[in-house]
Parts: structure tokens; C-alpha cells; sequence
């Protein structure tokens, strides 16, 4: 029993959300955008109900490091860009919308425009007052994210459905053949022997369209990140932590973990803790040889041939065995699949590098 | 009309408002401690209902550097010392101690002894993470004091009326013949001559416990003092713009001002703003010719003859009319009636110093 | 005796002494400037000499806070106005501008040009690595005053002579009859009773210029100031201090304060201080009733009537007898005279407040 | 040309150097202690005429990450332990200690006694007022080091010689047959087939006293390490820095690099730009798998046994082959000296991993 007991929760003013209950009621056509702190919240069953009573669509926050709705879901819309102008072309149409658990909005790189679509009001629920104060439009309600959905939703009648496909076109086809592999085809080959429950892990900045594209998560706490900084270095500790705590709770899950050859260095040391602790964890290591963010950073600035942002002659097959991973070389979508089935198969720490192709993806998907 | 608004006010965890319901419906004996935050969250009414609902005393916190509670109020005990023993003595008998909008506690100076009397127990209410961090002991619960309070009301049973007279002894009685007065003294005459309505300030910290005796506030908003940090220089100042607030307002509430002659001197020029924008305050400088505090504290600390705390051969009068205020000397209680009473009538900047006598009253009051 | 000791003087390195000496030896026409840090390091004769065996003109550096050079002596030039075209245009026609113990420079307000005249160089003695790291021209070589001026003297050739009478003109003729007084009346009428051996301080940022032209100091330590910041409010402590570390170091030089109605003011509660402590010190105050040198200033940036830059009503003889000075109003350069003169006479503390004109000096004199 | 120069050298207060001259010539039994300053203000040849001028005994400072003093030179004394009492006991004898270039000290661990031993006093010479205003005993004259020795020497006469053989011991006597190899064992190895002139560096930090015991550097600039903070991880950075700068100066030393196997994981990824960049360095990685500093610190606590101090199971060779260096595995001394021959042989960056004994070595060597 603890010593003493302070409360981490804060509900809404009560003023503030029947404020926002009228708007809803009044709005033609809401839209939703639900971020990390649904997770950090427990909300995952709030923001459904929440988003089926509205029925609306629910997009998720750009750069939410954790996942905080279905992917799977029919309302589900996708993942909203970074950029100020392209993210208002997404919400066009809608007159009200409704932010629970996100800053508004993490933008990178800046691309000039309007902050909402016109005619578009905006409603932003956090339990960051900072977030709240530094919002560039809208009205703040600072709350707990559950505590907001669960308080609100008595409020809200039911709408009428209107949504009866899945709002996301399915993830692009895709060329298994080629070689060296397409991001989008490894991730597909991952995909396929992934067992039923496990937690995804990324960093390789620039392939997360792909990634979002190929990987819909259906499940809560399932998805994690350090897109909220952009810092890299921070997803290898973090996926051994994961699954040491996975096995300390007793869910067991494993965790996969996209990684690209650049960011496997940031942090490669902690190979070395994974396999001494046993941790549950298959890296899978893209390696393009180049920095691939940084290069697309270059060329949307209009100042391509960067120089020191190519990565030739790792041989990371080497430096995973040096740390004691059981490690392979994939070429073909075929040794993707086989092997990093084998790897979830065998548990502990495995490593399973895959060079890819070189072809750049612009800086906005 | 606003830009954009964000929410100021958050309401408590409903969990922890149940369990606070709980506990005091199990509570034998509890006790209520109001703070300051009570009165910048505007719950004066919630707070009376409060506590005629628990029929319980209702204290003021120490420090408390705005009126919480009617202190003309049958249940009002009195406000807190700010010592942990003495403090945790004046709670004894109680099973619940209920602290709503402040820390827990201002301690000064400090006194050994126990946080709370033995089968205490203790839940704070306050809008500062910070002040819930830090108590030393109890249950924080993170909450608006008025959004609490009117939360809870409608979860809580009426208890019995067993207190039927007033818990807190009339004002000690005074001499008002022995020149020179004692600070005690002064108050008593300067209370008789008050409006009907008026702010009071307070700047004189060795007669806090005088000052606190005499002047029994009645009504909300009125009373505004820098006794959370300590620090002198802030009520001239403050007093003035109150001033000012109360005629930009339309309330027109006049301003008493009680400082000692060591403070009157940290922000003596703002005298010259007062008299210059016509503030209505009535300043009462109490000169004793020393730093009583300070003397106070060495006193209680064993170790006194502290060089450097008497303060003779300032000539107030003098200082006060060198910035253009209304200033007058009063020697005896009629004249510091008589003259206090003209200084409300007039309008505008006054000053009236009164010599004191230099017997010490103890830190602890 | 101390049971450590530490170095606080550094020479300079000796290569950059002897390239010095090499480039004053092939220099046609250099000029010398004269910093603070002559004050500090007690440089005062090896200042003079090496002036002398320039036979160069010498000013005093701009926001000078400690007299560096004998303003009687032939060689002085003046003071450097601090405003980069207006410096330069000093310096104009010297191939080599010598200065030591000064930042390059101290410059306020902006006034756009180059830093020196075409064709100078300039070389920076300082003992400060911070003031040599910022220095937007010249080369700067990091040592003591003293030191440098010491060692390079026997470097240094004997020039001729070039300048038989004073550079400096004398004090421009003033109007003492005509009232209220101009501040240059009051500074002459204030000069003709002073004692042969005195202390100047000075906090009327208005009138520098007035000031230093009447009062040409030929004995060091003997003037200090608060230039070197602009900060208000600390030569009336300032010179308190420096009153009685001249009676402690049996010196016994007593300390004339020329300050604004506004500079006295910010620290007026020093006053009680030096009353307290018999400190020999004649605070003049000149009272124009306005912030004068924010006025200027306005003016200067051609935003003039700034609100709140007045200040009416104040009785300062009121105040200063409010704290116990011996003080007195004068209005006639003869009241001037006569009760400064009364000042140093009587010894402690007094204060002689005088009305002056409301005519603003322009910014940069 | 450069825009602007600032010196960066100070040279002594004239008069503290008189007062260390005289201190010099009254003194009994000098000894001097030199320190990193040495070797940034190239005063390597200042300091030997310094120590033979005074035919006193040179130790170098603990913890001196720049040699500064020929270790060969029959005056060296030694380094000295980094510890007070022990440090103090080294110096027994002296009656004047003379330190230039090196704080006073760099102790660690804490070792209780006296800071010198009785009836010796203390001068130091820095460049660093930090250093010289923390110093616990003596008297600092602020100065760099090379003009304090060229300043000081014409004032000193020339003492008796009294030091004939060499100070120091030769090296202990090594086994190069028991395998695995003590740490000894393997720099004796390695030192054999070092070229004449090559830039040592080091980061191995429980064998630092077998390191110096063997490497006894005659040259300047040739020694660099990170003892002075004792932070891990810059010196496998720092010395692909060293072999670059070499290149660019054309010097074109060649850099070995002993190193601990945990001091090699600090900045691993560093390998990479050594090989791509083509540095000319010899990493020696001794492998006792485990972080031998720590055991050692926590015998000396008398915490023996701290968990997480144990590396077993590294593929240094691996990993090393990883980032593209050429690599080896040397198990017997002969295989070092073959090996570590090769790589400097072969030039390039080349990394010899060598499984070395556990045996502790104590904290304080």
C-alpha cells in the first residue's frame, strides 16, 4: 500500500464540455483525430464508441507514437500528414474537428497553408497543458482523454450511419519479385508470418507510409515510436524494454521491430542487452545504405547531393553476431518471410537484414 | 471576442471523488481546512454549503493569502499556525481532515512534531500539481475547488447540527488608554470606523495574529495579503492596483492597507503612483521602530541581539506628503479613529502612522 | 596572513607586447584611449607616462565608470561619444588608435558608420577575455593595465612634441542668473565650493555631458558612476559605501552625488542608511520633474511624447528630511553655492535639491 | 590574414614571479610536478631546462591527458597516484613542490590525509583561474605555462646535480607465457613492434598503471587520453581525430589505440568513419570481459560484488569486421607483436582483439 495517493487524472470542466456537446450536436459533419494519449489513457474502447456514435471518420494524429483507434475499423481514415497545408486538404468538407489525446498538429517539414479547411472549426482535448496553450487554432479543453469520451458520450445522440464501406482503400499491391525488395514488399512479407498478437516498433523514417500502409493495427497497445520527437536512437532500447515488460506482465507478446541500417546505429549496443536478457524481439533491418529521410529532407529543400548521407560497406549480418543475435541475410520476399518466421519461432533476440531499394519516397508519402 | 480559448479549470477524477465521498461518509469526526484557491476558483457559496453539510469546523489554512470562508461564520475555528506540531494540535479528535484549495501545509517556522494528530487521516484538494506533489501527507486529489466542491455536494448526507454557537472566542479585550497602543489597539479603532465594504491588506507580520483577531472578514474577495512567500514589498503595491481594479470595475470598494514601518519602506515609492492615479487606500503604518519579526524569529531561535533591527528616527509623516498623500500622525485610539474615518471619507491616497508599543508578540502568536 | 593566494593580474603575452611596440614605433599619428581598468589595476602614472612619451591625445572611453586619465592634463582630448559614426569621427586623421583598459567600445544609442576612420587601426588592452572576445575591430591583446603599460614603456621611443596648448577647450560659458537654473549653472555654481580633495558620482543621464565639461578631475579614483550598465539606482548606494570606506581608510574624502529626481528614486531608502552611518556624502539633486533621458531618447528615435515620462509633485525635500539628511531647496546658483558649500562643511549627510529647466540636451550631447 | 586577433597566451604578474624565483632559490629540496598545460602551450623543451636548471626530481600531474615531460629523462619521477594521502606521500622530502601546467589535483578515488606532506608548500602555475581559485592548498599564479618557464629561467642559478642514475625503475619484469596474457603482458608485446614515432592513445582504464609502467614516451605530443574527466568513450573518436590530423599535417604518425573492451562499445560506431576515412590507426582492445574500473572501485568500497559488471560474450572480431577494419584475434604474445606489426605495416585502421587475464588490478595501481 502506498504511503500517500495524488491523483494523475484531471476531468473537464463541466461548462467546457457541454460547450463542446452543443457544438457536436450542431455540427453537420464532424471529423475526429484521436492521438497518443488515447493509449497512455486506456480510452481505446471510449474513442470507438465515441467515434460510432458520431459516426464519423477518425483519422489519427500525424506522428502519434502510440496507436489510438482500429486501423481496421471501417471509420478508421488513415494517418494525417505532417504538413500544415496538406493536412487541411484531408479534413476538407468537415465543420467541426474534434482532437482527443493529440497535440494540434505535429508538422514536419513546414509546407504553408491554412491550419483548417475553410468554414472548419476545431475542438482539441488534452491532459498537456502545454499542448493546450501552444495549439495554433481552436478551442482547448484541458482532460484526461477517457475521462473526456466516457463524460461526453451520455451527451451525444447517436447519428445515423452514413459510412457503410471501409473509409481506407486497401494496402497498395505490391511487387514481390524485384529485387533489391521494395520496402512496401518486405513489409508485406513481414506481415504475412506475423503471429496473432505482437507489438510493432519502428524506426525507419523513411518508409513509415509504406509501413502504415501494410501494417493496419486492430489492437490496443500494439504500436510504438519516437515519432513524436524524430529523435533517433530511441525504438531499439525501447523494443527490449517492451519485451522484458511483456514478459514481466505475463502477455508474453513479442515484438517486431522495423528498423532502417541508419538508426540500427544510433543505439546498436543494446543488441547486446537484448540477447543477454533474452528479449523477445525480431529486428528487422532495412538497408538501403543511405540516409534515406535526410535525402528526401535535401530534396524537398531543393538542395539535393547532401554529401555524408550515404552508408555503403555496413555489414550489420556481422555486427548483430557480434552481439550475439541470431542473425540472417534476406534477399528475396520468400527468405523475408521464412525467416523472420523462423525468428518469431525460435524466440529471443533474432536480427533479419534485408537490403531494399534506393528509391527515395518523397518527404510527404 | 477570443481568437482561440483554452480551458483553465479541471475537474477531479470521478474515481477519486467517489472514494473522497466515501471516506467522509465513514469519517466519525472530520474537519475542513479552506484555502486560498477557494477564492481565485469563486467558490465561496459552494464552499459555506460545503460545510453546513458536514456540519464540521472549518479552518483557515496557514498563509492563506486570500479569504476562503466567512469568518463570522459559526463553524469558522480560526485560522491554522503555520508549525507542524502546533498545527496537528489544533486538529485533535478529528478522523478526516479535509483540505480543499491549499497546501498542505505552510510550515513556518519549524516546529517538530507530528503532521497530523494520531488516527488522522487527510485528503487534499487542490488545482497545483505541484502543492499535490509535495504534501507530506494525505491523499492529493488534482481538482478546480469549485468544480470539486460542487461535484461532491449532491454525494453527501447531511449530518446532524451539533454545533450550535460559534467555535471561535470573541475578539480578546483591549486597552485602548496605554499609549503607545498596542497594535491591537489600532485595529480595534481603525474596525470601528470601516465602511460597510472595504478590502483589507496586510503587510505587518508580526501582528498577524492581532490583525487576524480583529478583523473578521464576512464576505468573499476581500482580504489579499504575500503571507504564502514571505516576501515584503508586494502590498503597498498590490493595494493600489486593488484600488484601481475596484474603480475599473464599478465595485468602488475602498482599500485598508495595515503595514508596519519596515515594510512601508521595500516599496515606498509606489506611494507617488497611488496619490498620482487617485487610488482610494487607506494605508495604516504601525511604527514600532524595529523589525519585529526578525526579532521574533531570533527570539524563538535562542538567539537574540540580532544587530540591525531597530529602525529609529524615520519620519513616515515626512515621507508619506514628500509623495503628495494625505498624511497625518495619531497618537491615541480616538485619533486614529477619528483620522482613519476622515481618510475614508476623502477619497483618494491616505496615510495615517501610528507609533506602537515594542513589546514583541511571540512567532507562534 | 591569508593561507592561499591567487594571482589577479595577468602581463601580456610578450610577442604581442613587442608587435605593439612595433606598430606604435611605425605608427604616424596615434591617439590613446583610456578605459576603466586604468582605475582598477592603479595604472594612473604609467597611464600619464605613456601618453607623454606618445605626445598623443587622450580620451576618455565612452560610459567610462572610473576616471582613467587627468582631465586637466594637455593631452586630454575628452570623452568619446558612445555612437559608432560619431566615435570614429573623433578618431578621424590617427593611423593607429591605442586603447587600454576598455571595451571597443561601449556604444548607446545606435548610430549607424563605420567603427573607426578610414585607415586606422586599433589595438585593445584589456584585462577582460570576454571584452577581447567581443571587440568588433582591431587586435586585442589580454592583460592587466599596469602590467602592459610598465612593460611596454621602455619599448617605446620618445616622440616630439606636438601639442603645446590644451586640447581640451575650456567649460562653455554658462548662465547663472536665469531660473530655473540649467544644469550646467548648477554643476558650476556646485564646482567653485568644493573641496580641494572630493569624490564625484553622478546618476543624472541627462546631463553627462553638462557634467563633464564643469568638473575636469586631475587626481585618480576619483569619480565613479554606473555608466558602464545604464542600470539605475546604484550610485546612491554607491557612493555611501565609497563615504565610508574613505573614513575607514582614513582617506576622509567626502562624496558629491549629482543625481536626477528620477535616479533618486530608485534606492531613495539609502538615504536612511547614510544618515545612519554618518557617511559624508552632498547628494545634489537636480529636479526637472521628468524621466529626461528617456525623453531624449524618444526624441532621438523620433517617437516623441511617450506617456508616463513626467514627474510632478514630488517633495524631495520632504522625502530627504522624511529619512533625517540635513536638507535644503535652492534655487539661485548663489543658494547653490552657499549651501553646498554649508555641506561639506557640516559634514554627514545632506541633501540640496534644485530646480532645473525642462530643456532636454539632445541624446548624444 | 585574419580579420582581428585576440592573444590567447598571459603571461605571469612580474612581481608573483620574482616571489616564486626567490621561494625557488631559498628552497631546500625542490620537486616539480608538470601537467597537460605542458603540452598545449609547447613548452616541452621550457620545462626540461626547467627541471635541469633546478636538478630537482619531475613527476607527472594524476591524471594528465597530455605528456608532458620526457619519460625517459633521468629526473622523471613518475606519474603520480591520483589520491591524497598516497599522492602527498610521494612527495615526502620536499620543502617546495612546484606544479606548472595541471590543476592541484585530480584526486580519485578519495584517499583521506594531508594535501601535502609536513613542511613542504606549494606553487602552481596555471592558464586556468578555475584551476587556480579551486586549488585546496599552495599559491597560483596565473600564467601559461611555456612563458612562465621562459620568464622564470634567467632568474634561476644553476643547482648541483645530484640525480645521476634515472629516477624510475625499469619496467617490471613481464610473462609473456601464461595465457590468457596479463595486460603487461600484452603492452610489452605491442611496444616492441611499435614504429619510432607514433601517437599513443588510451582508454583502458584498470590497466592504466601496466600502461605506463611500459609506455615510456619520449617525445612530444604523443600522448593523449580522456583521463581527465574519466568519461568513456572519446578516445576511439579522438584518435581517428589524431590519425586524420596527422594526415593533413604531414606528420603521418600512425595512432595506437589500447583500449578495454567495454571502453570500445562507448563510441563503437566511430570504427566506421575510421575505415572510410582511411585513419591510420591500431586499436589494441584488451578483452577481460568485463568492466574491470568498476570491480576494481567496488573492492575498494568494500562493495565487492555489484551485478552488471560482466561482458562475457562479445564477437569483438565480429563487430570490428562489421564497420570494415581489418581485424584480427591474438591470443599469445607472439601473436600480438606479429599482428599489431601487420596493421601498422599495412596502414589503414586495423583492430587486434586480445582475451586478456581478470585478475584485478587495485584501484590505486
Amino acid at each position: 500500500m502506498p504511503v500517500r495517493t495524488v491523483t494523475t487524472r484531471t476531468a473537464p470542466d463541466p461548462e467546457a464540455l457541454e460547450a463542446v456537446a452543443d457544438r457536436i450536436a450542431a455540427s453537420r459533419n464532424p471529423v475526429v483525430v484521436f492521438g497518443p494519449e488515447i493509449g497512455r489513457s486506456r480510452a481505446w474502447d471510449a474513442g470507438i464508441a465515441f467515434a460510432e456514435r458520431l459516426e464519423a471518420p477518425v483519422w489519427t494524429a500525424p506522428f502519434s507514437e502510440r496507436n489510438p483507434f482500429p486501423e481496421t475499423h471501417r471509420l478508421h481514415a488513415g494517418v494525417l500528414p505532417a504538413a500544415i497545408g496538406p493536412l487541411a486538404g484531408r479534413l476538407q468538407g468537415h465543420d467541426l474537428v474534434l482532437v482527443v489525446g493529440a497535440p494540434v498538429f505535429r508538422y514536419y517539414p513546414f509546407v504553408a497553408g491554412d491550419y483548417l479547411p475553410s468554414g472548419a472549426a476545431l475542438v482539441q482535448v488534452t491532459d498537456d497543458p502545454d499542448a493546450a496553450a501552444r495549439a495554433p487554432v481552436g478551442d482547448s479543453v484541458l482532460s484526461d482523454s477517457k475521462l473526456f469520451l466516457e463524460a461526453i458520450l451520455p451527451r451525444l445522440a447517436q447519428r445515423a450511419a452514413g459510412i457503410a464501406a471501409p473509409l481506407r482503400r486497401p494496402p497498395a499491391p505490391v511487387d514481390l519479385e524485384t529485387l533489391p525488395l521494395a520496402p512496401a514488399a518486405v513489409f508485406e512479407a513481414v506481415r504475412k508470418v506475423c503471429p496473432q498478437d505482437f507489438i510493432l516498433t519502428d524506426e525507419s523514417p523513411s518508409n513509415v507510409p509504406a509501413m502504415q500502409d501494410r501494417f493496419r493495427i486492430g489492437t490496443p497497445d500494439s504500436f510504438y515510436a519516437c515519432l513524436s520527437s524524430g529523435g533517433l536512437g530511441w525504438t531499439m532500447p525501447a523494443s527490449i524494454g517492451l519485451a522484458m515488460a511483456e514478459r514481466k506482465t505475463g502477455r508474453n507478446r513479442p515484438v517486431l521491430c522495423l528498423i532502417g541500417d541508419g538508426s540500427f546505429q544510433y543505439s546498436i549496443q543494446s543488441l547486446y542487452t537484448a540477447v543477454r536478457q533474452g528479449a523477445d524481439v525480431v529486428f528487422v533491418v532495412l538497408q538501403n545504405e543511405e540516409y534515406g529521410i535526410l535525402k528526401a529532407f535535401a530534396d524537398f529543400q531543393g538542395t539535393p547531393n547532401v554529401p555524408g548521407l550515404d552508408l555503403p560497406g555496413l555489414d550489420i549480418v556481422s555486427l548483430a553476431r557480434g552481439y550475439g543475435a541470431a542473425t540472417s541475410l534476406a534477399t528475396t520476399a520468400e527468405e523475408v518471410g521464412t525467416q523472420v518466421a523462423a525468428a518469431f519461432a525460435r524466440k529471443g533476440t533474432s536480427v533479419v537484414v534485408v537490403p531494399i531499394t534506393r528509391k527515395l519516397a518523397g518527404l510527404l508519402g
